[in-house]
C-alpha cells in the first residue's frame, strides 16, 4: 500500500490540540498542495482565510457553537466560494460577468471544498490533525460579518489544524457495498437497511449514547438530538437568505 | 517533501486515457480511501455510482456534453448527495427524519465532494489519472433519470478514472497570496487585479485562445464563450427544480 493511501485510510478527526504553532513553511506547503486541486475551468473561484490570532480564534470559537478546538488549535482555515475576485477581473476587462446565480455559487462551492479536502490530506501527511466544523454553513451570515466578506463570497467550510494532543480510535464506516452502486442506483430494502446499520448499532459507544440520551435507538439521537428538523429548517432559511444577500440568486 | 504532498502538487487533469481497465483491487482500494474522508456526524450521506459498461459510458458521454474521455476512460464515478438511505433507516427506527431541506442537501453535497477529492488523490497516488466533469450539476435532471436516483439523491460531481495516455504540462495557478487572506478578507484594488491576472494573461496559450476566439482578452472568453450568463441562468433554474423535485426544498 502506498504512503498516500495509508494517510487517507488512517484519517481520524482530531478534537484536542497541542499549543505548538505550525511553522510557516509547513502551512504554506499544505496550502500550496491545496490549490492544486481541480477547479472549474481553472477559474479558482475560492478564497481561504487564515485565523491565527488568539483573540480572533476565541471569537470564532463562539460563532462555531463553542467547539473548543477552534480556540485551542493554532490555525483555523475558512474556505469560501468566491466569485468577487473573478467578477472584478471580468469587469476590469470589459467583460460583463454572469455569475450572480445559484449555479455559479454551487460551482464556486465545489471549488472551495475540493481545495479544503486537499489541504486536509496534505496536513495529515505532515503529522498534523484536522477537524471540519459543520456549523460554518449554519453561521454563514455571522461569518460574513466576522471576516468582512464582500458580495460574491460565502464561507462553505472551515477546518482547524494543529498538532494532535489525543490519539482517538478510528470511527466506524458503513459497509463499502452499501454506499457503492454498480451502473444504476440500487434502492434499499428494509432488510438491506437492517444489515447496513447492524454493525454501527451494535457498537458499545452506540449503547452508551442511547442510555445517555434516553431514547430507543441511534437514529432517534440523530433526528431528535443532533440534527433536528426545526434547526435544519431555520438554517436552510438563513443559508438561502445569505445566497440572496451575497448576490447569488439572480436567475428568475 | 513527503510523497503525498508530491502527489498533490503534481496533479494534472487527464483528458486522454488508455484502453486498460482498472484492476478490481485497485478500484476498491481508492474507494476505501475515499470513504475515510470526514463526513458530517459520521452520517455518510452520499452514494457513489460506478459506470464501467461500455454502452453506458457512451450514453453518459452524451449527457456530459460529449466530452470524449467519459466514453474512453474505463471507469466513471458519480458522487451523489444521498439522504435516501439515512432517511429509510430513521423511518425504520421510528424516528421521523427532518432532512428534506436545503441545509440537508448542502450537508450531503459537502460529504460527497470530500469523498470525491479523496478518491482523486488516492487514484493519482496509484498512477491513475482523473478528470472532473463540470456538467454533472448542469445535467442533474437527466442524470437522475440515467441512474434511477430516488428522492433524496442528487448527483453533485462526476470523475473519470483511468491510465493516462497523455502527459500534459501542468496548468497555471493564480499567485498564492491572491487566494489567501489573513484574519480578514482583504478586498482587491484594480492594481491588485491587474497584478493577480498578469501571469495568466501573459501565457502563450492565452494569446492563442484570444486569437482563436476573436475577442479582446481572456476574461471575455470566459464570459462570452465558456460560462455564459444565459447558460448559468438556465442551469440554475434546472438545478433548483431538481432540488425541489428530489425533496430538498421544504423549509418554507
Amino acid at each position: 500500500m502506498n504512503k498516500t493511501i495509508e494517510t487517507l485510510l488512517n484519517h481520524k478527526t482530531i478534537r484536542k490540540y497541542k499549543n505548538d504553532s505550525i511553522p510557516d513553511n509547513v502551512l504554506s506547503r499544505i496550502l500550496e498542495a491545496g490549490v492544486r486541486a481541480s477547479t472549474t475551468g481553472n477559474m479558482q473561484v475560492y478564497s481561504i482565510i487564515i485565523t491565527k490570532d488568539r483573540e480572533r480564534r476565541k471569537e470564532l470559537c463562539k460563532l462555531q457553537f463553542n467547539q473548543k478546538m477552534v480556540e485551542e488549535a493554532p490555525v483555523s482555515l475558512t474556505f469560501c466560494a468566491d466569485f468577487n475576485r473573478f467578477n472584478k477581473w471580468c469587469k476590469q476587462r470589459n467583460a460583463e460577468p454572469g455569475y450572480d446565480n445559484f449555479l455559479s455559487f454551487f460551482t464556486a462551492a465545489i471549488d472551495a471544498l475540493l481545495v479544503a479536502q486537499n489541504v486536509c490530506v496534505a496536513a495529515e501527511s505532515e503529522g498534523l490533525g484536522i477537524c471540519y466544523l459543520g456549523p460554518t454553513i449554519y453561521q454563514a451570515d455571522k461569518l460574513i460579518n466576522f471576516f468582512d466578506l464582500p458580495k460574491g463570497v460565502i464561507p462553505v467550510t472551515n477546518i482547524v489544524v494543529g498538532y494532535p494532543d489525543e490519539e482517538p480510535s478510528q470511527v466506524d464506516r458503513l459497509p463499502m457495498a452499501s454506499v457503492i452502486h454498480n451502473e444504476k442506483y440500487k434502492d434499499y430494502s428494509s432488510e438491506d437497511i437492517d444489515s447496513i446499520y447492524r454493525y454501527k448499532e451494535s457498537l458499545p459507544l452506540t449503547k452508551e449514547l442511547i442510555e445517555e440520551n434516553q431514547v430507543d435507538n441511534l437514529a432517534q439521537i440523530f433526528v431528535y438530538n443532533r440534527y433536528k428538523k426545526e434547526d435544519n429548517v431555520h438554517f436552510s432559511k438563513v443559508l438561502l437568505k445569505v445566497l440572496k444577500d451575497q448576490g447569488f440568486m439572480n436567475q428568475d
